[in-house]
């Protein structure tokens, strides 16, 4: 299995969500966050300044199949993009093991 | 060393935290977050509709040694059941390295 | 790519980043936490007893080059550290693939 984790702007969560939704990969989970790394150019001939957290960002956490990986990054890249600097990040990361709190069943067999 | 991430009900934290402590596994992190996943049938002759957050989850991350996986999360699971549908969902992942911030120390050794 | 993770002091979040920026890795994302794992001996001679969460702490991300863990390792531990207990944990894990939201653009190559 697999973990992708995505950082995108907060108000393309709902879009995303909707097509991962139609899709069906109904489960993921959003939290609330920062990010810096834009270089905010107040006026680019004198100097460049950055604030410590300069945009909010929302990060997607989803669990799923390896052969689902593509899909879904496709589908969060596709509804996430704004055509603007600062859309965001996605990775992918390995998941050894997944179990069922309810009953502590292995799903990731 | 493995990463633990359990995503559960937020009222089952603190019973979870006690079992954890009292077999030894003391350091845990917290976070909040809101999961999707669950159709609401408000009316399930009709039609199904979701919300895209419909639930708080908390959010637990614990780093501990491979042969300290299984044990905690059996005390997660057991700790963590309601008997309901959305009790949440356990994951195992490697973690390569682990540092003290205060002096570098690398733990993972 | 490898991913750090650094549970950290708040108020040492905006040092952190400061070094990290002059060094020539300015994305990071923050978000909060609560942590848990410090015993508060209000009588030692008495009982130990602790609170769920007995500190807020920040958790910093960041994503980059198996070359630069060590360096960022190092900048996180010095300016994340108090001298005081509860300085925080840096954990280093692999990434197997990124890609840029804007363009789906495989940036792990």
């Amino acid at each position: 299995m697999k973990e992708i984790k995505a950082f995108v702007k907060p108000f393309k969560v709902e879009d995303i969500f909707h097509h991962l939704f139609e899709a069906g990969f109904p489960n993921l989970t959003v939290s609330k966050a920062e990010g810096t790394g834009n270089l905010e150019n107040s006026d680019p001939s004198v100097s460049t300044h950055f604030s410590i957290t300069d945009s909010h960002v929302a990060k997607i956490e989803i669990v799923c199949n390896d052969k689902d990986v593509d899909q879904i990054v496709t589908i969060i890249s596709k509804n996430g993009r704004t055509g603007n600097p600062g859309d965001g990040i996605i990775y992918v990361s390995n998941v050894e093991k997944a179990y069922r709190v309810k009953n502590r069943e292995d799903i990731s067999l």
